[in-house]
């Protein structure tokens, strides 16, 4: 499914640019940083996700003749700009973390260094694909962890916010942590499992419950999984499939459970555990759905449900009580007779104060035990040395310090473009996953804590703090 | 951009069709209904919409070859199945209610009747389509409602939930009755306006605030429209921009003015305006931008802002208080020994019992005025003659009763497909918008409210009333 979103950016992107090369700026090289401010209230840290789309879209970037026609009507734009754009390919450098990382608010999760024109147009597609997919990955994460080595199903694909939200979503949701999800082409576009048995509407296409069961067993005798509320759960429900799996297993299998879907999860988990494993099936396991998310899931555990599988669906998908990330694409540097000079964004509100300069992104280790310190943003020619001790600064309060010496130091921001072509090897979605859990092991509990977690620190060097402190003296 | 969504669907569905498919069921004919349940608390209406993309969905219904052999590769399905799904194609009826046309909970918004096999498989795809553009439409109507008259710009695409949500987000806002978008590709695929200026970032490209405004006057004589809040907005940005729009006055050309997008909108549009009124530029416009939706806008208009145009992103493109529509799919009647049978799905929450049979929806109008005065779901077979008295009853309250005389009924849904072959004339975008905007006005406005609406009514017929009631007594 190759698509071509050269087209899919916000008009001022291209009333810019067009600014840009008639004033002879547009090839002036620009660097620009895509970061989030803050992911919702209870969020501290979020799992970067979208990179693989962000490169398809850089691939394919180009103004087709029908994208020419159309732009030409809007007479807004000359011909001279028209051939520029009919030749424009991506040509520029791009650095990003790798999809699973990580990240904390201001750091730069992907940055552009291209000629300005270019680095104008990619601003609202990347931020539209990254913003969605870490959004996704975020929650899914947040959903993994209330489950606490329960597994996570994605059931969301009804009420995504469209197409590319079902299936876009599904993938970030496998990133943050998701065993499986329900959506059929997700999982063929990307390698990973997918799940799914039947519906109300199936017991209800049978003259009973009973009858309905024991078609659905006849046909998936493997791994069956059986709704239990369609007419009454404890009453009809269960009794029913347990009657179908003693028939499954004089037929030599091994049911794989029962699902819940409507009334409430704890009681009748409960219940249903104690009548599976009365009758002999303490291995049935129990899958719940219906608008779980991670704060239901938290309760529903601290409750003692007896629930195994968490089907997750809407509350996921929309990532619902933040269904927006807040990713931003900044200017930090622009390139002005031959020479790079930093920019920056000053702002009566101090958080959307931007870092200027061409940036790298540090994660500090404790060595003893590869847990992350803090993270530093630092100018890019600086030049650490582990065996040094490094000293640490609150960039608000200056004068709350760390030193440490028994670390390492990780470069987040890993080259993906240069001169516009791809030297970034993209990594399957299994390996995202795997290397996504192992990021969430190196994070310290309390900054993972699903309500009010402490901060974890991100830290600005001497060097980037100081230029920061000179620039905002002007404006 | 043809897409292919066949396989977009939940893995439940395909095991249902092989159930069906291997009881020798999935030929009997099927009817479903999708509705949904309520929008939001505040919501007591929505703006029906997708039904452009599900009619593409439905005329592209295939599996492709690769599509077959993913689907082997789970080794759940037979040979036969999946020959089946080979010539599989979509063969029966669709009708739906018009985009633009406003629906109420439980009523449906469309209809599937068609083999069980076939009308099983669309339910995700439907629903995700549908739920989505609905939701967006809705609450654009919202947004244009609170700004009484201002104009409503969509902005979202870089926050929206991955491309689609960008893309077919836009257009529902356009159906919701916003005036235009920012992202090029939706005006380009509907014909629809589309705007936008600069950013924050031109104005940093330039050595001064006044000099960036010069420049995007020099290329953009018509139609200026400036961003002021880089630096400061009434020291720095408005100024600049009265003496540049004095010189394009000098030019020959009238500004259009400027946008705010930080700091207090209530308080900043009042003194722009001042400042502009006083510096003669009375019809330059004040645009705002930046986390609006209906409740800021509202609060901003009872505070007196000055505001002429809303460019609106975030908040509307992702439905943020609401970011998905309860929408459902569910089987209403089926095709027994070949005689339709009614079929209701009971629930211990009375609000998710369906409403049984083949269902005609009316909307009862005041002959005088032309104002809704309430909905009627009805049985298909059931024949209505306006020169009778109609007699209304609440379903839950049925002694609570209305008798209307001078009437007219209104069916709402149309035939879209039938037998699998389009019947339905799709109209293009600026006419739903402007159906839309009709729907709206015959629409008392307690019914219309931003917070506590009165309840339109959602009467159900005798005959339906009598049908649900009696199958409620089983289970």
């Amino acid at each position: 499914m190759e698509r071509n979103l050269t087209m899919m950016t916000d008009l001022y992107q291209l009333t810019m640019m067009y600014g840009y090369f008639r004033k002879g700026m547009g090839e002036n090289r620009a660097v620009f940083d895509l970061f989030y401010r803050r992911a919702g209230e209870e969020i501290s840290h979020a799992v970067a996700a979208g990179l693989e789309q962000a490169v398809e879209y850089l691939n394919n970037l180009h103004f087709s003749q029908e994208d020419l026609a159309y732009l030409r009507s809007l007479r807004m734009f000359d011909e001279d700009f028209l051939r520029y754009l009919r030749d424009l390919r991506f040509t520029g450098d791009i650095n990003a973390v790798p999809e699973g990382t990580l990240v904390f608010p201001g750091e730069p999760i992907l940055q552009v260094i291209a000629p300005l024109t270019q680095a104008q147009l990619l601003e609202t597609t990347l931020l539209n694909i990254i913003n969605h997919q870490t959004l996704i990955a975020t929650k899914a994460s947040r959903v993994v962890q209330a489950a606490a080595g329960g597994s996570v199903l994605e059931f969301g694909l009804r009420r995504a916010q469209g197409p590319d939200a079902g299936i876009y979503g599904a993938r970030a949701a496998i990133i943050g942590g998701c065993d499986a999800t329900s959506n059929v082409l997700t999982a063929q576009m990307f390698g990973i499992p997918v799940r799914g048995t039947h519906a109300h509407s199936w017991v209800m296409s049978f003259p009973s419950e009973l009858e309905a069961f024991r078609a659905y067993a006849e046909i998936f005798p493997d791994g069956c999984l059986l709704l239990v509320d369609t007419y009454d759960t404890l009453k009809s429900g269960v009794p029913n499939a347990i009657e179908v799996f003693r028939e499954l297993r004089a037929r030599g299998y091994e049911p794989q459970g029962i699902r819940l879907d409507s009334g409430d999860m704890a009681y009748l988990s409960r219940m249903s555990r104690q009548m599976l494993d009365e009758a002999g099936f303490p291995q049935a396991k129990i899958c719940a759905s219906g608008d779980l998310d991670e704060e239901v899931i938290w309760d529903l555990k601290a409750q003692g449900a007896c629930i195994d599988i968490w089907g997750v669906g809407t509350r996921l998908i929309t990532s619902q009580n933040t269904p927006a990330l807040g990713g931003v694409y900044k200017l930090a540097a622009e390139e002005v007779d031959g020479v790079m000079q930093p920019r920056i964004k000053i702002s009566e509100n101090p958080a959307k104060i931007t870092n200027p300069g061409l940036k790298k992104l540090y994660r500090v280790y404790d060595k003893k035990d590869g847990r992350a310190l803090a993270d530093l943003i630092a100018l890019a020619d600086e030049v650490y040395d582990e065996r040094e001790p490094l000293t640490l600064f609150d960039p608000e309060n200056t004068w709350k310090t760390m030193t440490v010496t028994d670390y390492t130091l990780r470069p987040l921001l890993e080259p993906v473009f240069r001169g516009g072509r791809l030297v970034y090897d993209l990594p399957a979605l299994p390996e995202i996953r795997a290397y996504a859990a192992r990021e969430m092991s190196t994070l310290w509990e309390e900054y993972k804590r699903l309500h009010k977690p402490h901060l974890y620190k991100v830290d600005l060097s001497r060097p980037l703090w100081t230029l920061k402190r000179s620039m905002l003296g002007r404006g």
